[in-house]
């Protein structure tokens, strides 16, 4: 089955739609549980799809070290290694590149690094990308780019987007696989016209979907929110936009009012293992002595396993035990969470409310955007 | 319902039976799950049941001192505090203040003790054993006991026995739950006169069951089975017989070859949790190399949610990133192979070919007894 992308229903910037992928379809706006070294941290398959998860993510970067994609290629694959039979889109690799390995020393032919497990010498190709992607088989990859930091001179951040798209062009020119779509990165930081540039450029190669890359970085959440409406409005009405590495739930209700369909962030897993449950009135932290002896659940309305079954104090007490159980629990109301807000905000675009929900949403999560 | 054993099958001293509790039927011989915390690390409660698990064991000592039984018995007791609807065991307390506690003093009205967690100065008699054990509300109490070390002199075992049988007492006196019942602990260590004497008097005082207690604390596997039998035989035919803390497969064998009914052991979770998996050709040690493009399950025969989705391969992958799913998918296949070798011990005796597949399983394992 190729990829496809089917736009169903608009409520003002806000998109929902249809991704058919090789393992299945996926319903945007999606978010994306982060599977870095080929597990959603602390949670089974089964939990993940418990919790709804429609997709996750792999790690390009982490994988290709260890265990290698060759030995998960030996295995049938991501999807059969990990044994999760529903979508996966791996990253590229570039942002782990920049952001945890050593010694970095990139041109325009190569990032060629340190490992941050073992110090071995590395080099990564837009071709080698590719390969380790196609190896691992994910049903979207994504192009090798250039992330500079929030912080980086312009004139950095016009050289990255430069190559970036000289790397992108290498990328589709070596992808192989008729069964993975391979999406295209824009670049340009909070720089608006640049980013306007790459995502010409990028279009004229017309790629299956598009990412926001370099947000998340540092900058602020106004900073990233101003910047996302003219950068998705940059990109193709009838592909896929994917916002990499964002958000809270405040960020993905902003976002997705900016025209946003994908997403995916640690923060679910993350916060869990560290005794921080996420709510529709906000963030529960469980470890505070005010749950010792809460018989409720973390939200009386939530459907997952962990609130049909287990109470606050318990999972209080778990944390305050140390038992590993706690952020397995937590980890999975958190994954849930996620799912039942993507669910909640692609039925208010197809009821055509998704500015009231997003209204009632943001104010009961107390954030301000 | 009131607590009930029924001994369906022997086969020579090895008993098939079944034990009605308040949270319903266990077949036995059965092996309890360590749920120390109100937790078996690392496993869900759905975890558990698909593991096979009919029963898992409380730890008083842990549970008093965090989160309080006080607490636990507000939340509706322990069953619904941790979730898991089947019986449930409790231990005494006695054997943690034993080994885990710091600066204790015993005496034959109470022994006193500070917290291992935060040195609070603290009592444990007979009568509070039972209170915090009837608060908890197990399906099966434990008289509190004296277990006095493996190379304790002949003097402390005797004046160990005598306090254990007063306490006896005044547990059956201060015990009033009619849904929980109570068992009670013969210690003795390896001085066969000294456990015959021990069992006889609580014999008289007629417990709906029986533990020994004082083994797998230091003495060798040959000295326990050496003392097993005689100590079995001192014990009332029509009661379940309990040997606390053990233990290994071949120690499980070879305690239900001399009448032995019911087991706990922290082993297939502490051992799942340091990538060690039992297997019925014995153990497998995850983290070594020879796994790594191992494409085969931990056992070709094993029915478990682990051996039926993952590859040995992936579970190295998952010890080597460090990845908190090794511990829990090992820890699972662990308490699911000790379901099945229990369930498969059951189905020996019931057919009388028990000395059989006791010889054939040792024989697989590579154990000597």
């Amino acid at each position: 089955m190729a990829f496809h992308f089917e736009l169903l229903d608009t409520d003002g910037a806000a998109r929902r739609g249809r991704l058919q992928t090789a393992h299945g379809v996926v319903e945007t706006p999606v978010f994306m549980a982060v599977g870095t070294q080929a597990t959603v941290k602390g949670l089974t398959p089964a939990q993940l799809e418990a919790a709804g998860v429609q997709m996750v993510l792999g790690n390009t970067y982490h994988l290709a070290l260890r265990p290698g994609s060759e030995l998960i290629a030996e295995a049938g694959g991501l999807h059969r290694f990990m044994s999760w039979a529903r979508p996966i889109l791996t990253d590229s690799g570039g942002y782990q590149v920049f952001s945890l390995a050593a010694n970095l020393k990139i041109d325009d032919r190569a990032a060629v690094f340190r490992s941050h497990i073992d110090g071995a010498l590395l080099e990564l190709t837009p071709e080698a990308a590719v390969r380790i992607q196609e190896e691992l088989g994910s049903d979207i990859a994504m192009c090798l780019d250039e992330c500079p930091g929030h912080d980086a001179p312009s004139e950095s951040c016009r050289a990255a987007v430069r190559r970036t798209l000289h790397w992108a062009e290498r990328c589709r020119t070596a992808h192989r696989r008729a069964d993975q779509a391979l999406f295209a990165i824009v670049q340009g930081g909070t720089d608006l016209e640049l980013r306007r540039e790459c995502a010409e450029a990028l279009v004229a190669l017309d790629f299956p979907g598009y990412a926001l890359g370099g947000f998340s970085v540092g900058e602020t959440p106004q900073q990233m929110v101003a910047a996302l409406e003219p950068a998705a409005q940059c990109l193709p009405e009838r592909k896929p936009r994917y916002l990499m590495g964002v958000g809270r739930p405040e960020d993905i209700l902003a976002a997705v009012a900016r025209g946003i369909d994908m997403f995916d962030c640690v923060l679910p897993t993350r916060n869990g293992r560290n005794a921080m449950a996420f709510t529709a009135q906000g963030p529960l932290k469980l470890r505070n002595a005010c749950h010792k002896r809460d018989s409720g659940p973390l939200e009386s309305d939530c459907a997952c396993p962990v609130c049909k079954q287990f109470s606050r104090a318990y999972l209080h007490h778990l944390f305050l035990a140390d038992e590993m159980l706690g952020p397995t629990l937590l980890s999975l109301h958190n994954v849930a969470y996620y799912s039942r807000l993507m669910a909640e905000i692609r039925r208010a675009i197809a009821a055509g409310t998704f500015a009231e929900f997003c209204a009632v949403s943001l104010a009961r999560l107390g954030g301000k955007i």
